[in-house]
């Protein structure tokens, strides 16, 4: 199963693609997506849905994992990634790949195996897993791959829950 | 000019299309995308995505004027709605046609004189701007077409500038 995971957001996206066989994670790739603030947002939406399909055409992932975010912060940057995850998640459906949505303390849970695990314990969990030699960098990517492995461990279980 | 003014909401959407020749107002076509919230938020997307380009294909509207809303409320549904502005937003940019947002305030300036209009005043201008017998239903088409008045005026006014 290949996996694309998403950390939505609007200046900075976050992907990364893994492929797991055989409870074995291997990573494919992995980066950003980059949006210009100056830019108006119509069309910086449109860049992140072009890129994204882009990299679902090429990449071919049977399934989307995207991060879902809470903020307790600022209503109107809620509005703004909101925006984002509304293109990410159009992206997935309109490939035709199921999308699944993991909240932080799933990801968290998933990975470290405890809901409030530090950034860096994450991170450091997500480097392991795919047994690269450093962090993957930004930490968008990172989160990314964390959603992704996230997914990889949940679809594990459910096949291993619908086994028995 | 043809102008699809946009109301963004995920369990329904509003959407009024009207023609400005020569200063003078004319309704095309006004309604609602509805989706079901018991299936996928990724699906419902889609389908406000689907319906909304097939809008814009089978009216040709030059430019699409969406309306930029505040939340003084909940952050999460700040995020909902922003997801399916940014859909909306990417099959405007997608389409090719200009997109234009309008807070509250603007549109309520452009069609009442007032900022702080009522609902049921700026309903009751919309129709008699458009010469429609009664106010338009649902509230969100109505507020739909008053984004495009809103935008029909703003740019009657910016080339009367440009005139000068």
């Amino acid at each position: 199963m290949r996996i694309i995971g998403i950390d939505p957001g609007t200046a900075i996206l976050g992907y990364g693609i893994i492929e797991s066989v055989a409870n074995k994670l291997k990573p494919i790739d992995f980066g950003c997506i980059r949006t210009e603030s100056n830019i108006d947002m119509p069309i910086r939406l449109g860049q992140i849905y072009e890129d994204l399909t882009y990299l679902i055409d090429k990449y071919k992932p049977d399934v989307m994992a995207v991060e879902e975010l809470f903020f307790n912060r600022n209503v109107s940057t809620a509005l703004t990634v909101g925006q984002a995850r509304g293109v990410v998640l159009l992206a997935g459906v309109r490939a035709g790949i199921s999308v699944y949505e993991y909240t932080p303390l799933q990801v968290k849970q998933a990975i470290c195996g405890y809901g409030r695990a530090e950034k860096n314990q994450v991170q450091e969990m997500v480097r392991m897993f795919l047994n690269l030699k450093v962090i993957p960098k930004p930490d968008d990517a990172a989160d990314a791959l964390a959603v992704s492995i996230c997914h990889a461990h949940s679809a594990t279980m459910l096949s291993k829950l619908a086994e028995k």
